[in-house]
Order: structure tokens, then sequence, then C-alpha cells
């Protein structure tokens, strides 16, 4: 566990080292970005046996997390060294004294980020809060997720050794429990907050951040449900249960875009695709959960589950004896429409959906019972004018429940680009203006500062970034 | 008072406004904004007088206040209309599937704005965050400052005639006290809070939105020492005194970019300007102030400084009897370096400001100790190279600490374009990545949306805006 004394030490040096990085230019940044995605890369093997050791997660899915880790540490690089970080909208204008004011994106100082555990390289240590963190200029306190110790003290060696060239304290890694992480959040040069974990762990942590003397923005992606709804046009396509069913169960169900909830048309093609889910994600093999705590709430949720009234419960058999506590058994709850409230709208981390044959006339009221999400999924028959209406009915409600809305594909994927927007509204996310996937996040890591009647030669020398 | 079901019943209709906002175009927000600024230009007579007569500002700073107030209303519906709030990073990507993904804005839902008492038009009923949140799509309940009921209630009948055309419950004005302020702040369909005053109000405000089950954003702005520092060279020009003094006493005092600190080098040229400061605010006319209590809370502050150790005091002589206990004395509190501290570095309301004598190399220890400012300004000789020099070297640590940097000019004019940043660190607002003036006000009230894979006509259909 990291003392509360080195992380004061930390959190002094990284203010020391912001004041260096702000006079970095974005293309000083970039290379800072390419080394870490080298030393990564070049690392692979080693990264792939202690993540894969430690956390259950098969060498394919963690080969495919490096890959998009070292992308994004080199697409959010090669975003800010083009300028790209820029706002538009700030070309020079005329102050009222006849000056020009222009706007520049200067980097907030030091920030924490916590690793989240389901995503021990994309949102771990060298993850994307600490890519946007270090492509704005900002130091970096990374906190290691308590379950993965391994793992992460090797990626922060890696990054370490990687940022050589970086002024002493842009990274630092910290370890520990509730109270380092609270000594972290509270630590005065700290200016911002990265998270990806569980509601209760980020409300902590926002709690923290918001009794401050100088409240600080916390940046938390937390539960979500992730709702599909299959319209009855579509449904009569059964090629859907294999893809939802894949969808749940993928990485032992442990995705935040995971599909927690699928409503079907009660009509007997949706009762159809119903079972077939059932049926497939009972069917899929699985592997062990990230963490003891993890297979053990799974294991209680299967539990309470099939005691809920009117439920019914398509489960895998239970594991024979010896394949350890941490592996899971898949399993579908079904529910009537009535039934759908509590526990049965909550996002359970697990190869777990529960799935609802409902009327569609019923679709508007169950959406407007749901919180926020990172998703919600339609899955339509675009040919089928009825449909289609239903579609163009449905999408605001949706839209104003999720930071992205899906059209006839499964939520699982997150494609790393300028375009994507990786949030949502409450519980999903703390800040639902900002993402934590693509180029834009950069900018929560930004603030910009106006600059009103500067010679030309004070910007060159002083906002070069 | 507003009564809190009455609270109750706005927000809710206010929620079902939002839904059908949301659904227009940025043109029709644009024609809503503009009818709002026709009426109230058609009505400059009479808000002017009544203004005038509930604020003690002149009618001439209450004219020019309300073309600000018009012509950001036009701009704001002009930025929307041209499609110039969507993000230019969103331009479609391949999402892992396939599908193209591309990010919209959405409103957020009802926002709370907190009407100002010093810009009783600007940052009033009609101010920036109402016009923000209406060009966002987003329905508005606003308070109204207490001090000026009927200046609110004409500027509110105003825009709910202007707003007809809108949903009901696009608008509404609330009246009361801190009740009524935390039983709006803390109503379920209130999805973003916009606040200009105090520190103790803004931090109050904030404190109850991060206490709600689900925390929403505050965009406060708040207290602002905003330092001056001026050059050696630049102290030989004897003008900055009557530029200077001028900021300090415009409008009594009470402008929230009002220089607090002005440093002149300790020289004989520095110390001229400094007495000629002096002298120059407290003979410079004034007004009433806003309330009796920020009146009473000059008066003590000038008895209080009169009172510290060290300080020398010019100010105007005490008023004649009958001149009402709304109007300011002008005074200048000179102290030594190592006197600053406390009180000295606070903002103070009214027309007054401290100005400090100190060696330059002692300039960057006392930048050090300055809380986060809406501006910083350093008056600069750029032909100098000393000076040139100096000002290369403060300008990273101005930067840190304001959200506007001014060379050679004085703060208190703010460009509304698309350039503009008004915001800053804590304690000069709560949210320093926000601006509450320009274009990118729009952009708090707003939130993406990621689409993958929708047909183009639901795109068309659902997010026109």
């Amino acid at each position: 566990m990291t003392d509360p004394r080195t992380i004061t030490e930390y959190a002094a040096r990284a203010a020391d080292a912001a004041r260096v990085l702000a006079t970095w230019t974005g293309a000083q940044r970039r290379d800072l970005l390419h080394r870490c995605a080298d030393a990564l890369a070049a690392a692979e093997d080693r990264i792939i046996g202690v993540a894969a050791a430690e956390t259950g997660l098969t060498p394919a899915r963690l080969a495919g997390e490096l890959a998009r880790t070292t992308g994004q540490l080199r697409l959010l690089g090669d975003f800010v060294a083009a300028d790209r970080h820029r706002d538009p909208l700030a070309s020079p204008a005329a102050a009222p004294d006849g000056s020009d004011v222009v706007t520049v994106p200067v980097p907030v100082g030091p920030v924490a980020v916590f690793a989240a555990s389901n995503f021990p390289l994309a949102f771990g240590v060298p993850g994307g809060d600490t890519a946007a963190a270090l492509a704005a200029g900002c130091p970096v306190l990374v906190k290691a997720h308590p379950a993965q110790p391994e793992t992460s003290r090797l990626l922060a060696d890696l990054l370490a050794a990687a940022l050589a060239a970086a002024p002493a304290g842009t990274f630092a890694l910290v370890e520990g429990g509730p109270e380092v992480s609270l000594a972290l959040v509270t630590s005065p040069p700290i200016r911002a907050v990265g998270f990806t974990g569980s509601l209760r762990g980020g409300r902590a942590l926002m709690d923290a951040a918001a009794g401050r003397p100088d409240p600080i923005p916390v940046y938390a992606e937390m539960g979500s449900l992730n709702p599909v709804l299959v319209l009855p046009g579509a449904a009569r396509d059964g090629n859907w249960a294999a893809a939802l069913a894949a969808a749940v169960t993928g990485s032992a169900g442990q995705l935040c875009t995971k599909p927690g909830l699928v409503l079907v048309p009660a009509c007997p093609a949706g009762t159809a695709l119903a079972d077939g889910i059932a049926v497939a994600v009972a069917a899929t093999p699985t592997h062990r959960m990230l963490t003891e705590d993890m297979a053990a709430a799974h294991a209680e949720w299967l539990d309470r589950a099939a005691n809920l009234p009117g439920t019914k419960l398509t489960s895998a058999p239970p594991p024979t004896a010896g394949t350890g506590e941490r592996t899971p058994r898949p399993f579908v709850v079904q529910v009537e429409p009535e039934q759908l409230s509590g526990d049965l709208l909550e996002e359970h981390f697990g190869p777990t959906v529960v799935v609802c044959a409902a009327p569609v006339d019923a679709y508007p009221g169950i959406v407007a019972r749901l919180a926020g999400s990172l998703t919600a999924t339609l899955i339509v028959d675009p040919v089928d004018p009825a449909d289609s209406d239903l579609a163009v009915a449905l999408l605001p409600a949706l839209a104003e429940r999720a930071g992205r809305v899906v059209v006839n594909g499964v939520p699982t994927g997150v494609a790393v680009c300028d375009a994507m927007h990786h949030g949502g509204p409450w519980p999903a996310t703390s800040a639902p203006w900002s993402t934590s996937v693509g180029t834009a996040a950069v900018r929560r890591f930004l603030r910009p500062v106006a600059l009103q009647g500067l010679p030309a030669e004070f910007v060159a020398a002083v906002f070069p970034g």
C-alpha cells in the first residue's frame, strides 16, 4: 500500500512536472505517447502472460486489448501533434478594446486515474484516461486495481521507462484500498480524476472531490444496463439470438457495454427469440471472472433471480468440482413485463441478461423507467414500415437515456475514433458531456484560456501546445 | 416567494417541454431567440427605466448592457441555426461492426438559471445562461435576484410573451430566498444549473447538486481578484493610472472582472503610478451600489482596511448627509508586499482596489499565492527587452491562475464572440472547462450522443438540431 506521505510527495512532483509539460509542444507529447506504445508493444508476450494469469481473460482478448491500448496512445499523440485539440471556434476576434482575443487549450495539471479491472490494459494503468491526460500535457498518478498488482506494476514499469524523457514526476503508480483512493482524490495538487468502476466506488470519489476546499471534476464511468429493444419485424431474424448471446457472454459478461436487458415483442417470433437467447447464453463456454468477489456476486444474483416471482431461469449446469470458485454459470432470467423493476433493471456483471417479452405498446413505459446507460440498442427491420415507425417513436427516449444509440448491432464494440462518444447520463457516468474513448477524451484534461492583446511572440513562447 | 409545489409543477412542465424542444431544428431555436431579442429591444425604455430605478446603474450603462443582451441572444441563435454547435470531430467513422458512427449534440434537459444582480440584463433573467440554454434547446427556470423583483418580472413577462410559440413549460420565473434556490437545484427534472454570484452562494448550490441522488453540474461564476501586474518599462506610461482607475470604479466597482489587486514595480515610476491610481480612484464620481448589503460590506471593508497594519488609504471624502446609505466611497489601499495576504488577496465588490509596490523579483512569489481568477493582466512595454523577458517568465503562472490573460488592456470588457473564454480556475468558477460568455457557452447545455448504424432517415427524423 502506498503511504499517504508518498502520495503527497508524488503529487508535489507531479505539480512541478505539470509546469514543465505545459511548455511542451503537441509534437513532443506525441513522441512521449508513441514511446509508451512502442514499449508496451515490445513487451506484448510478458504483458499478456502476466495479465492472463491474473485476470482470467483469454490471451486472444488481451492481445486485442493491447493493440487497442497502443493504438489509442498513438492516436491521441497524433491528435495533439496535429493541433486538433485546439477549439476551432477559438480563432482570433476583436476584444472591446480593439485588441485580438484568441483562446488556447492549457493542461489542467496533475490527474489521478483509477485503473479498471475489466480492461486491465485499455482502461488500466496505460489506458484511455492515462493516454488522454498525457496527450493533454498532464502528469498522471495511477492507482492500480487491487485485484491486479502484478499486471499494474509491469505496465507501470514499462511506462516509467518509456517516459524517461518526460519531466520527473510525470508518472507514478500508487497502490492500496479506499483510504489511498480518498488520499489521492483529496490531494491538493490533483486537478481532475478519471475513474472506471462501480457506482459505489465512483460516487465515493465524487463525494470526496466535491467536498474539497476546491472541488475538482471526477470523470467516472460506472454502472450501465445497456438495454436492447427488439422490434417485431426484426424478431423474425433468428440470427439475433446468437449475436446477443455472444454480446452477453463475451469476456465472461464483464464489459461495461454488455446488454443487461433485452425486450422482445410478445409474439411467437419474439418468444422464440427470447428462448433462443436463453439457450445460447446457457450453452456458451465461459471463463473465470476477474475476482472472487465478482464471481460470488454473480452466483448470489443467480440464487436471488431464481427466487423472484414470475421469473423463468435458463442456466448452465453447476460447475463440476475443482473448476474454481471464479468460474460463473451463464444464465438468462426471463420475466413478465409487470415484474420488471428493482434488481432486474440494474447492472449485473457476469454472463447474465434479463429477457422480457412485452407487447410493443408497453416498450415506452418500460423505457421511461430506465436510468442512464452507456448505450441503448434497437433491433429493427428498416424495410418494415411498422418497425420503422416504432423506431422513430422510441429513439428520442433512448437518446435521452444513453450516450450511444446503436441500431442493428450489439453495443459491446466501442470504436476508438474522433466520432466516438463513450459516456452517458447518470448513473452510467458522472459527466455526461465528456467521453472516455476517442480523441475528444483529451478535452477532459484541457482548460481554455483566452489570450487578449498578447503579442504573437509571447503566444509562441508561452503557449506552444 | 414561489411555492415549492409550484417549482415541482414548473419543473415537470419543463421536462415535457424539453422532449418537444429536442425535436426542433437549430433554425427554429434561432427564431425563438431572435423573437426574445426583438421583444427586449422594443421595450428598451421601460426596461432601462425600471432597471435604473431598482439597481442604481446608469441608463447609459444599462443601454449598453441591453444591446449586449439582445446581441448575444441573436448571436447564439445564429450559431445553432448554422449548425456551428456540432462538434467538428464528430464526422462519421466506422464502428467495429462496420456500421457508421457519428456523434450529435442533444439538449441536456431543463436548466435552472440564477440571475446575477450586477448584470441585471446580460446575466439576468434573459442573460447569457438563459440564451445558451434556449439555444441548446433546453427549457429554463430562472430564479430572479431577490434585489431586483420589478426588473426580473418585467423581463420575464417580455420573454414569456416572446416564447409563446415554444412548448408550454419552456420558460418560468421563480422568486425567493435560499430555500427556493435549493428546491430548484434539487428538483429531479433539472439537469444543469447556471449561476453568477458569490462564492458562498455558488458553493451552497454546488453542494446541493453534488448531494442529489443523481448529481448534476453547476456552472457557477463566483469571486475573482483579477490581478494586474505592471512591469517597470510600462510603469513609465502615466496614462495607465486613469485607465486602471476607470476599470476599478466603473459601474461602482461591481463588475466580476474589476481589478482587485495592482502590483506596480518598487521604483519611482511605479510608486508614482500607484499614487496616481489612488488619487484617480478617490476622485472618480460614483453612484449607489446594487444593494444596501453590498454598500454596507464596502463601508465595512473601508473601516477594516484602514486599520490593517502597514496600509495607506486614499479615499473619497465621507458622503454628505442625505446621499443615501447605498453610495460608496471609492478608495485605494496601498500596502507593502509583506502585508499582502488574507483579505487583501480577496475580491471586494465596490470601487476599491489594493495597490502594492513590490520589487519585480517578488512578483512570482506573490502570484504563487493567488487563487484562481477570471482574468489576469500584464501591463508591459513590449519594445523594452527587460519587460518582455519578465512577461514571458510571468505568463505561465498567470495562465495557471486565470481563464483570460490580458496584455496591455483592462480586463473589464468581455467580448461576446466565438473566441471568448469567460471562466477560470476555482474559486473564480466551479467549471474551469466551460465559458459563460461567447458561443461556446451553448455547449454547457448540450450532451453528445453517438449514433451507430442509424439509417439516415432515422437521424433526420429524430435528431434534427
